[in-house]
């Protein structure tokens, strides 16, 4: 059976970025999922699988196709109950919901103003033009003028993880002992971060930090293997 | 068996406003067990139970005594396993604490803004002495130079619930299909607010405000039963 991940990726297609396909990396190795990763440029993902979604990840898995990280999740433990699990029961998997919220409200947008040059420059000609007209619209100002204040939003991006630093008193991964979903939604906002910014965010003594660099070395380290800009 | 749930409260023992206290009386009716409420004023607190808390919640279930709304909650969980669940599993449990994180990092403070004037007013004349010092020495203004800038806070307060918002796209309660304990945290900080600031924050067709309505409704309307100040 073949199991296809179609993710993101600029110019260089060793280096896929979104913070959403990343989600679906983890996820796959958690579950002990063998794949086959397909990075694809921004203007490619409408002609993937007959044009079945305008983003990715688009996950093949054999007869099925799933779109969404969210989605691909909820199916990746439907499908497979008898591996790792990625939620913890029901409980976990209603606040997950709440993890990607945070993630998607509060540190999406900031990270957005942080790196949106960068992922420009990251580009093929072609995507480089789409994702300006996109952007630019969504943003209500220039590429260039949201990078002007890009080492304010570094400055303050750190206070934005207080929540995250609270639950790291009580236990090593969001998830608790180990990692659930949950720490790969927030893990893949700061990946998506940290090959395309590269910006340094933080202290090497916080505390989310260190959990970051402790889920850059899960599953082999296959976060760790695309290295920071 | 005697179930003591000690609470605090103003000069009025009829209207209890901690929100780590409402989170118990919550998790205690979920679970379907008796118990009998005890307000305590601040400067109470100390001798209850031979000073086992500087703080309330203190649960006494028999000859158990507890401190600490999370592990109060914890301790239910574990004590009442046949009675419906708090968490949802072991997932649940581990998120809950980011909604604690959420909520005590990013909620609380804005409404300690808003609100810390009125909780005063609220107290007797020995209760605010204390409150006015400790409170003081934590905030680094007075309590006049914090509320000087209320209507400012409260006018910011409803953005801050955006992730809330994302969650309620999906599901009726933030634990999913029904209430979890992680709805009860969050009802505990916005029922402090409504009890004692009666701050207007939200409009009426904001979900987060739908939400909350449907709080105040469960286990026979208990939180509904203080009205708002």
């Amino acid at each position: 059976m073949t199991r296809i991940l179609y993710s993101l990726c600029g110019a260089d297609d060793s280096r896929p970025f979104s913070p959403h396909c990343w989600k679906i990396v983890l996820a796959l190795r958690h579950k002990g999922l063998d794949f086959i990763e397909k990075p694809t440029p921004f203007t490619g993902i409408p002609q993937l699988e007959n044009g079945f979604s305008k983003t990715v990840p688009i996950l093949r898995d054999g007869n099925e196709l799933i779109r969404d990280s969210f989605d691909i999740a909820l199916y990746l433990e439907e499908a497979y109950p008898d591996r790792p699990t990625l939620f913890g029961g029901e409980g976990g998997k209603a606040l997950s919901r709440f993890v990607e919220g945070f993630s998607q409200t509060l540190i999406h947008p900031a990270i957005t103003r942080i790196a949106v040059k960068s992922i420009h420059d990251m580009l093929e000609e072609k995507d480089r033009i789409y994702f300006r007209e996109s952007r630019e619209a969504r943003l209500g100002r220039t590429l260039e003028e949201v990078d002007a204040s890009r080492q304010a939003e570094v400055g303050a991006f750190a206070a934005r993880l207080e929540p995250i630093r609270h639950i790291l008193k009580y236990q090593e991964f969001i998830g608790g002992d180990g990692p659930l979903f949950a720490d790969y939604i927030l893990f893949g906002a700061l990946q998506w971060m940290r090959i395309t910014a590269g910006a340094r965010v933080f202290g090497d003594d916080d505390p989310v930090a260190v959990w970051f660099e402790r889920c850059l070395d899960l599953h082999d380290g296959v976060g760790r293997r695309v290295t920071a800009a």
